[in-house]
């Protein structure tokens, strides 16, 4: 796996292009709405094509537990389980065994935990995730890693970054031994860890390179640390990758974190934010956030954002979409949450945009003013 | 108001045809699914549209107490409130207030009652509750009735008919009062109640016969009688109606009370039935009903039903939707919902065709035999 770059920003490091996959290609930067249950909460497939979607991430650890492995394989694989033709991107399961399970216990072979839904006891390794995700037939697919809490000493940072080296290897030597799985061809992503620390992200980094990865993966950022942390962290490790692979922030973000970034030269983010807010009734638009649900939206006949061209917006009110989650109706979810995941497709091609017009740092500064201008509002 | 009747049976009183208002006409027999609070819960407009839905009702009881009249006068009426162009009937609330609300106090002026939701009081009578529609907008509205519950003496239910006869006298006064509302033309509908007495039903209907309404419809069934009375009863009552009016049977039904009702020359139904079981995962087909989230169901590829058009049949497996139910998704209710509701509207569509072909007693009695087959299994 390649990323093909064909536009790069003169006073940035931020990038723009393709990444190609047995399910067709996404363009850089690329934002992908997470499906944790096989399923982006309250949309279906065709309103997240009409959204402009062109890549979604999936959990494996949810997936791991229900429906699991079997009913996946029988289906042929995720893209076919939830009908989804487009590239997708699993992860490891790292991350949730390291905030939702419980009684964890790590040792050097993987990790057990109890799941947080029945309390069943379950053994991840590098391998069987990576077994989970050939079955899944992701077409990238994430090693197992050991995530750490911020903040986060030296000494346990460093010992969890050794871990995730070491899982690496393995999970590279499991992927060079299992077949090509029910999608044809996968690729497996690498991830850099170390919390804040510039010696740990910088070890790390070097050593995954020199397993030469399909794209490398920035962990444990946007997990607490203040935001001036994520945006040097991001910087420092971006540098130390490989121009022509994709990488990849995990967990982020906002719209401003994710112009951060790209600035640094990301390229693919997935977080829940959009949806999540939606389900709470918070629109993101071009002026900053609002929440439908307040008082003031009673009578107001404007959609949620003028100019929008997604279907809450063809079609509704403030005043129908308030009602609609002032009497808990479900219809009201799916609308801030499909505009949302619109809002954050628009940004991204926004974003795209301006780079193969040289005027990134515009566009970023002009959006960024507004956000922060209105975040202090709140 | 008039219904061009296209086709009859011969051996029943089946009818079609076809009924026009300002947002346009809807054939007979028509299911009207059930937008509570201005939305056909977990549906869009779009979906219903797809679903081949003609026409929605909607709860004035329900859009009173929430968001309440200046709101939707101020969005200029109902259909554009909730952006439906297509024929819109609200019942009155009588039925609601009889049988959600708390602290009933029925006297010969109206109802007092306190909302389900926040206790506050309110005082229905059949001139504001007119004038609440009116403000609506809808195409066709039904006048404050008192509605009794099963079983019923036949005193109170004699005094419930002489209540709904004063109160439909008011609401025809009230209707001759106002002027049109925001959405052009509008209808009034009396409703013919008498509980499971032929002698009251018979009184009512030629009295409100002699009132002159735009519609009739019949009240007080199904409401926790056994099917062979609501059966006796439709067909006595309908005999009494016009043959020029459209006959609608109230919250009526599964897919055998529908059959059955339009044998006896029901013209319109509305039911929750499609929408409340979808959201329980119980699924209509032609040959019965089953429950997705049953453990069966875990590696079914197939779809729903085999050969429906709805999308998710064509779109999704039984598996799938099952992980979904099992895993709290909303795209599961969705999709079982909107299965119904297109099962719903395929029925209509087979009824309408079967009379019009002369095979309507056929259709009939080979969809009745499997499903009264399938009841007997669960």
């Amino acid at each position: 796996m390649k990323i093909e770059i064909t536009a790069k920003d003169i006073s940035t490091r931020a990038r723009s292009g393709k990444v190609k996959t047995s399910h067709g290609e996404f363009e850089t930067p690329a934002f992908m709405p997470v499906g944790t249950q096989a399923t982006v909460k309250t949309l279906s497939n065709d309103e997240l094509k009409g959204c402009g979607v062109q890549i979604l991430l999936s959990n494996a650890y949810h997936l791991y537990l229900r429906p699991g492995a079997d009913i996946i394989r029988n289906a042929g694989g995720l893209h076919r389980f939830m009908n989804w033709d487009r590239p997708i991107l699993t992860d490891s399961g790292g991350f949730q065994v390291f905030s939702l399970a419980v009684l964890r216990k790590v040792t050097d072979e993987g990790v057990e935990f109890q799941s947080h839904i029945d309390g069943s006891k379950h053994f991840l390794t590098p391998r069987s995730m990576l077994e989970f995700q050939t079955a899944l037939g992701s077409d990238i697919m994430m090693v197992l890693d050991e995530c750490v809490h911020y903040p986060c000493e030296h000494g346990m940072a460093k010992r969890a970054v050794k871990r995730t080296l070491e899982w690496a290897r393995l999970s590279k030597t499991a992927f060079a031994d299992t077949g090509p799985g029910p999608n044809r061809e996968q690729h497996l992503f690498g991830i850099v860890q170390g919390a804040s620390y510039e010696d740990l992200r910088k070890e790390c980094a070097e050593e995954l390179v020199g397993m030469d990865f399909d794209g490398y993966a920035l962990g444990g950022l946007a997990v607490g640390e203040p935001r001036e942390i994520t945006s040097e962290i991001t910087d420092f490790t971006v540098s130390l990758l490989p121009e022509d692979k994709p990488r990849y922030l995990m967990g982020v973000g906002e719209p401003r974190d994710i112009l951060e970034a790209v600035s640094h030269g990301i390229d693919m983010f997935d977080c829940v934010v959009p949806t999540r807010n939606g389900r709470n009734g918070t629109a993101f638009t071009s002026e900053g956030r609002f929440s439908v649900r307040t008082a003031v939206n009673s009578s107001d006949l404007s959609p949620i954002e003028e100019g929008c061209g997604c279907y809450a917006c063809r079609n509704h009110t403030r005043s129908y979409i308030r009602h609609l989650f002032n009497t808990d109706e479900i219809l009201g979810l799916k609308l801030v949450s499909l505009h949302n995941i619109y809002f954050y497709q628009r940004l991204m091609r926004g974003i795209r945009q301006a780079i193969k017009e040289g005027k990134f740092t515009e566009y970023k500064n002009e959006r960024m003013e507004k956000w922060t201008h209105r975040l202090q509002d709140r």
